[in-house]
């Protein structure tokens, strides 16, 4: 008889973002006149840039033709990506990385999920808390986490850093010994960037252990203030100690056309054994690599004019971000994040949790949010705003909550 | 100090597609003035239908268009592809299967690398012997195949079904008991199709001894003959055993555009657990669906003018399965698949063993196949062709053959 993996029967409730859509869904249902502005899902709204639709057609015709079609992509992505990945986004700041250390993905989502099967069963992760929950759920999958106390809502085997008011959302170093530290700057949930300095203290503190960091920089575009590192590798000895996870989902609006890649360079090493090889046999045997037209429309992403496109849909997230933080503000609410980030992190009204404040917003304000508490223990009593709505969305979901 | 996941290194030599490329890769840098011709990896080379291009164009507009712009898409695939699908490949042949049971993805191999994860980790598997790489590496990887024997090439493990000229490379029930089966119809590699009562006979037994079927429908597009079923559900019983793969690669071209689905009924349980649940787990978790555009391209292909425009090329394809199949046996090479199928699988000549030959033949004759021993034990001294070529090419490398 077969038997089922026993963790997933371990992991409490459904995907936090799922149960929001189901809320949702089930409440505009029953009030179908309603107007309900989500700005709970990190997922944008403006329409891809004409530089990306461009490239997209001409890729679609080059598919539609014998002498320029293209089937299985190379198993790491396609050089014409790669090269242009490793120059602008590494090169240009000094972090010696090179095309052939970069994976190209359809997510970071599937990369951030899957990257801790190449690490061994009996590691212990340490996160933030708040935290991105798909960290810790592959991790409760592959059976590392113990056992989940319904009370404190912690697994017995997970290191959590709280990241709140009093640290400024910026965690300190653990006080147990991880072996793999997920962390995530600009941050998701909280908003919150790390300084360089700050970052080198962990690249530092993980060589010092042996540790992995697995750093999420999804949010990278979001950053406008210039102590703020785009990449890990800005920090020294970065190379033997970090991976890093970037998307296209929020830079360049790919929610929908799901492209991302990640790095893992080649000094990298475990024991003697390079982890470039073991994520490139991953890649290899459950993989068949991003599609070629979406692959070319990451391309444009890098291009003069896409460049300038993306600038001018980025700038119009973060007018957004400044108008919820400072509505809120103004209407007297505890808000961070925002800065160097699309997300706004906001302190619940009164007494009131992370779950009611989302029932209270959706059913008086018609407005949806995500609740803090769904990110981890510390998160409870948050909620989370994110930019992504469109402009005029936006100033009326923040009127509305200013009305409440 | 973080430990690697050890299981990977247990892995001998990289993947077999992989080993190919570097190899002809390796040629055709030596020698620049030869053309090689490729009917080695299973990939396709005709465009993409005037159909699918169309419906990829419309959908690049739409995400061009604020009004008509997608985001992420839902978890388990958009509602307008899961009926269509539900309706034309499963309702229509008899097979109660409803667009909820279905799972879109990016591809079969994805899939059927992922699938284990969902099971135990202390489960026995079966496979057929030869048998898609993907199928067991994905359970190396997972720690439950025990030791590689390098003088037999087989797991300590695994149980291996071989499939032979003697049974006409049609699996006999094994031996053993396993929990988990790995069934592929029309096979990869032997080209070799089963009888709808000879798939009974798998369901009947995965339901008596409780095991759970992985039916790997890939090559659907390819069978000609009336009593070769195109999905497992075609079987009594198959909904509370089994679990089946499908593809776009190969009856559509999406080689390079990345679309698949995996059914999940929603009775098939495993100790009073649905799979469904598990999966759906999964794909929430680890996964962010497959691209807007790749969706609305695989739903052209169940428009009229698409079934009409990919009948033309399966038949194209499929005149080619039979120049190999005819133009090999009349040079006395011992043949068998190429009916129901786009693989030819051959005997090698004289003692050649699989690789030996793929030397030979990529040296003397610059043609690429797979090797026979690359997919298993029991496929060494074979070796596969594929059908995906162009026509031109397929004849010319039929007739190389020939000439040796």
């Amino acid at each position: 008889m077969v038997q089922v993996n026993e963790n997933y029967l371990k992991l409490p409730g459904s995907y936090l973002f799922s149960t929001i859509g189901k809320k949702v869904s089930a409440y505009s249902a029953a009030h179908p006149d309603r107007k309900v502005i989500r700005l709970g899902i990190g997922d944008v709204t403006l329409p891809l840039v004409p530089a990306v639709i461009e490239a997209l057609h001409s890729a679609v015709d080059e598919m539609g033709r014998a002498e320029s079609f293209r089937g299985y992509a190379p198993d790491l992505g396609y050089e014409f990506l790669r090269e242009i990945i490793a120059r602008q986004d590494y090169q240009a700041r000094g972090c010696g990385i090179s095309a052939d250390e970069i994976f190209i993905s359809d997510g970071a989502k599937c990369d951030t999920g899957n990257i801790q099967e190449i690490f061994g069963p009996n590691i212990r992760i340490a996160v933030c808390d708040p935290v991105y929950p798909v960290y810790v759920d592959s991790n409760v999958m592959a059976g590392r986490t113990g056992s989940y106390d319904r009370e404190s809502e912690t697994w017995s085997n997970v290191i959590y850093m709280p990241c709140t008011e009093e640290n400024q959302f910026m965690p300190g170093l653990p006080k147990e010994t991880p072996d793999l530290i997920y962390l995530c700057f600009p941050n998701n949930p909280t908003g919150a960037a790390v300084t360089k300095p700050k970052l080198q203290e962990w690249v530092d503190y993980a060589m010092k252990i042996g540790a992995v960091i697995l750093y999420d920089a999804a949010y990278e575009a979001y950053i406008q203030e210039d102590d703020v590192p785009h990449s890990i590798y800005e920090c020294r000895g970065a190379r033997s100690c970090a991976i890093e996870f970037r998307s296209f989902s929020k830079n360049a609006g790919f929610t929908g056309l799901r492209l991302g890649f990640t790095v893992v360079p080649k000094e990298l090493k475990c024991g003697g054994v390079a982890l470039h090889a073991l994520w490139a046999r991953r890649h290899g045997t459950k993989y068949n690599g991003a599609p070629y037209i979406v692959q070319r429309a990451g391309e444009a992403v890098y291009s003069p004019a896409g460049k300038a496109q993306l600038q001018e849909q980025i700038a119009y997230y973060r007018k957004n971000a400044a108008y919820i933080f400072n509505g809120l503000k103004e209407a007297g609410y505890t808000v961070s994040g925002g800065v160097n980030s699309p997300y706004i992190w906001m302190k619940t009204p009164g007494r009131m949790t992370s779950w009611e404040f989302f029932d209270y917003l959706l059913e008086k304000g018609n407005v949806v949010g995500t609740p803090g508490s769904g990110f981890g223990p510390s998160g409870e009593r948050y909620f989370r705003l994110t930019a992504f709505g469109s402009y005029e969305n936006t100033v009326e979901a923040v009127d509305r909550i200013k009305a409440l």
